[in-house]
């Protein structure tokens, strides 16, 4: 289970109709949307501007691998705090971790970790993450995010 | 890596426009609805009856964790199998393991695992796997589904 | 076109991701997904509750007619203002009118007229529309509602 | 209403879990989404390359205005045929006529006009629609279109 105590970024939704499932709770795809608002959220607090239109980029980062934890499901109306951190950098991958609270109960509601490469632009080769993404990060979460440096540095 | 050869079920669909983002790929939140779409041809393939109406129900089966890899970026138009097979099943949880592959090249794009609990209709306590179920499931995987008998049946 | 000037209900969302599509704008079947969460903020704003779970309900409101005019494009991290009004109440159905306007630039970006029907349970058998509704409409849009008393009050 | 007898095209969906609501029906923004399932097959069937990445392209093609009927509720697991024709091509628009069928009953669903129009790539002018489009779509759907000769073609 995530250590709640090391996230200092956090945004908020509120459950709307749509997302409301016949289950009456939220689809669980939806909690990969909601995390996604929180690492855009993120990014833009970093002071990096959010590109999604990507085709003319030199570089692009992508999504390669996704864990969610389902604790305990999300109703219509409530107020959820989506909570992002990124817990490691390496020479072309990093990753986020996060988890979604019920905001006046603080119930927990999802945990989910993801990786992200750095591509070139026709999404074939890693690319090294850039130094002034690393930089901003390691400014932000301090000694909270593992930084391992790329080989070609040393 | 998922063992492809263990895999008896394939489900299809097609790449449908409103599926891509602004990378113009298929957005990584979608390939979940698409596993959710080949664990639904499963159990139908069963000769389960899928209510997703499930208020009146006596118990109800809750995803509480979903692991995607990302292999390859699946694109607008492409026909896509899904291959889905349910590897274990303990007391009151099982396992899917799925797969997407493109049709025609057999590209690999995306593996999922996802753990079911099976839950009383107020979503409170885990209630044991019926043993309809089980059997269902054993007799079309064979010796390839994990089986852990309950303990109450010890 | 609608006349904005008779508008007071304003809501506001935010442009995420996973609403653009390949063309690098808000693809269009999402308009109607903020156009309800405008209906939504309103009916909340009126002291209505709202329960999206309408199983065990007597009756329950269905749209039977969208109306969507798309006037620009909306893109990425935009902040969007939905204003939502009631403009007629019939006997067994009633109309909102909305639209959406960027923030800043007050630019239109759509119009929606949708047609609401009030059913039984079932869906079967229209009903008429509740007095209790058509008061908390009438004093909160005043004269800019027009209101049709249903033929049995006559 | 539509009139049914005019439509040649017939595309098909079933419908998926998760587009299943609260209230235990197809939700309503979703019908779009069929439209434009049908509306992609229709274009294809024509010879048309649907290409969706379209920021290279010296054109493309929006939609201005979009008018759904609902008429009956879709629900789970039906199969569903979506017929699709175009009705009229002026100088630089379109529209589609489309509705929704339960397969088996032929209950009628839900209907659709959409007004298209061609733009210049940067979505500020209107260019006029190819004779090519015209070309195909007339060859198709004979004296069901419509068609406006532009008046620069006079």
């Amino acid at each position: 289970m995530i250590d709640r105590t090391k996230f200092k970024h956090r945004a908020q939704i509120k459950v709307r109709n749509y997302e409301i499932d016949s289950q009456g709770i939220v689809h669980n795809a939806n909690f990969l949307l909601y995390f996604e608002v929180g690492r855009v959220a993120y990014a833009e607090n970093l002071g990096i501007k959010v590109d999604i239109n990507t085709n003319q980029h030199e570089s692009r980062v992508v999504v390669v691998r996704n864990e969610i934890d389902y604790r305990s499901p999300a109703r219509f109306g409530e107020v959820i705090d989506i909570y992002t951190r990124i817990s490691f950098i390496r020479n072309t991958s990093f990753a986020f971790e996060a988890f979604l609270q019920e905001h006046d109960s603080k119930r927990l509601i999802a945990e989910n970790v993801s990786i992200h490469v750095w591509l070139d632009q026709h999404l074939h080769q890693p690319r090294p993450v850039p130094d002034d993404f690393r930089n901003l990060v390691q400014k932000y979460e301090g000694d909270n995010v593992l930084i391992t440096w790329p080989s070609y540095n040393a």
